[in-house]
């Protein structure tokens, strides 16, 4: 087992975007320095860091001095270069490890990986050109989705199949990329399970929380999620499966969909997920506290929920509702200083309490 | 009225001690950067900050550069020289302001303010010399306690007069500083409300917490206190008065001794404080949040309690309770991040839910 890092230790985060920004704080608590290597100028993270490179990942050097000037490394997202990976792994440890990098980083080995465990997922079929493609749908059927198997977040990278003769656009669309086709799913809600795992292998999650997408952006998570305790205990035991499969240590978002045949697995994110941006005011110790301690290898803290919280994403102009969200005494806001507000873009989050 | 200060907006902050860490903590959670001006050489504050000036209060050029880089100023703790205050407040709005400082500066100023309010206090008396002293010990009585006029914190800058022979003693431990000898009040409990007042006058306050000091340090707060509900009214009506009677913008900390007579006022801190520190587990808007609503111009947040919490400071080796206070699943640590554990320094708290 690791030795838990001591207070006043660093810990280095790959990203400096609003889920490094939140890691930092939450490290802070708990007497850490946090050091940001992030490529782009003015991140989100670097006004509560302790340090900050600015530097690509192709930076053989800073990457080097990034990883001598901290204690562990961790990231706030998955589609880090394997050639920075192999440099900053040489000089200190890394959670979550590589293979759960390796896995999340492509939409064919998850499921994959997700099937030998086996759990549910979509229907799903390697995509390499036209001929692999037409196979697949008579397999999957339509409507299916193409996906790009690297790269993709909030719906980018992914075209809809609703007939066959879709099919050479949406392979058009993928420009050349590697993809995955998959089968949709009927599914009545989407849920999401936070999970995290010890370095000694403990396990904790937090109750699911009930996600709506809009434009394919995750508008609100509602917590509890409406489903019986039955498939609550079910997602809660899925997560946990995953976990240890990976010899995991962190915080995993892992997303659900609830079908009549049970919990079908979506996708799983190898770090804090915004879906468990709830837990910051809904339990004593958020997802960012609870992936801090994992990967500084302290025990889990506890994640129980001692409130009703609906989690609602500020996107773009949702900005402009900020004064009157202060106002409103349910509301608890978390802003991430962005410079510029874009359309799509997320700018901040808001957790409003629902009294139990 | 104050237009709210937009998000993105810097907030300069004296001090850069843990109230300024988790000040600057707090204003990130709104999108705020943070500006820590400290003298002392990598403060805890500067971990969770964009930006730290490292000088001295006597350093003019360094104060107006500080200024000019921020868009308001508030402090962690009460004694500023006011040459520095004059340069600060005359580039940028100061919060609390200068009115609060030079009260709470000078005990012999506070008390009289209190009693001029019709507030009960211990009975005081201005000292300058042996004679007054002699004087105001028949008046009040022993055992009273000389305590320096200024800088006096934590237990320091007191002697203990426990009968008249005392006095030569007491006074020259003062080392010909201003003083004001104090009354001893036979009380019960000591409870602190800690309350807010926003720049279009709102108020708010929490619930009273109860405190038990330790060698003259706090130890613990308690929240609920132990006391009746008519009391708690009392409490939090009397710290209305007080930041009403100073047209008050921030959090303020009001110790009171809870005696026969009623509440009796022990003293006032313009700023958050560390009997507020709970507020961080058992509201949903903490005293550090609630202080940087006020001081930006936005509306205050609901500071209701969700939860009964016990706050315990951790004091210089207390840090070796910190493995196990870990493993606790009923509480939330927050350290400091200090480089150096010191007998009587105050390395962190620990906040144990008290679930309702």
């Amino acid at each position: 087992m690791t030795t838990p890092l001591p207070t006043g230790s660093t810990i280095g985060i790959l990203g400096g975007g609003q889920l490094g920004r939140m890691l930092s704080v939450a490290a802070s608590r708990l007497g850490f320095k946090t050091h940001i290597f992030e490529p782009g100028a003015n991140p989100p993270a670097a006004d509560v860091a302790h340090a900050v490179t600015t530097a690509a990942y192709e930076d053989e050097t800073a990457l080097r001095a990034f990883a001598q000037s901290v204690d562990v490394i961790t990231y706030e997202f998955e589609n880090i270069p394997t050639s920075a990976l192999d440099i900053l792994e040489s000089l200190r440890p890394l959670h979550p490890n590589r293979e759960a990098l390796r896995i999340s980083q492509d939409r064919l080995t998850e499921k994959t990986f997700l099937s030998d465990l086996g759990l549910k997922t979509a229907p799903f079929a390697d995509i390499t050109d036209a001929a692999s493609l037409d196979q697949a749908l008579q397999t999957i059927g339509t409507p299916a989705i193409l996906k790009t198997r690297r790269f993709g977040y909030d719906g980018k990278g992914q075209a809809r199949i609703m007939t066959p003769s879709e099919a050479p656009q949406a392979l058009a669309d993928m420009n050349g990329a590697p993809a995955i086709l998959e089968g949709f799913v009927t599914f009545s809600i989407e849920i999401s399970v936070i999970a995290a795992r010890a370095a000694d292998g403990q396990v904790s999650a937090y109750d699911p929380g009930e996600n709506v997408h809009k434009d394919g952006i995750l508008s609100t998570t509602t917590v509890p999620a409406n489903i019986p305790s039955r498939l609550q205990t079910d997602a809660v035991l899925l997560a946990g499966r995953i976990l240890n499969a990976l010899d995991y240590v962190g915080v995993m978002g892992v997303e659900l969909f609830v079908t009549p045949q049970g919990l079908v697995v979506n996708e799983i994110a190898p770090r804090v997920h915004n879906s468990g941006h709830w837990t910051q005011n809904g339990c004593t110790i958020c997802q960012f506290e609870q992936h801090i301690r994992a990967v500084a290898g302290w025990p889990l803290g506890d994640g129980s929920r001692h409130s009703d919280v609906i989690m609602e994403n500020l996107i773009g102009d949702d900005m402009d509702r900020v004064p009157a969200l202060a106002r409103d005494g349910s509301c608890a806001l978390h802003l991430y200083g962005k410079a510029e507000t874009k359309p799509g873009r997320k700018m901040g989050h808001v957790n409003r309490i629902v009294k139990p």
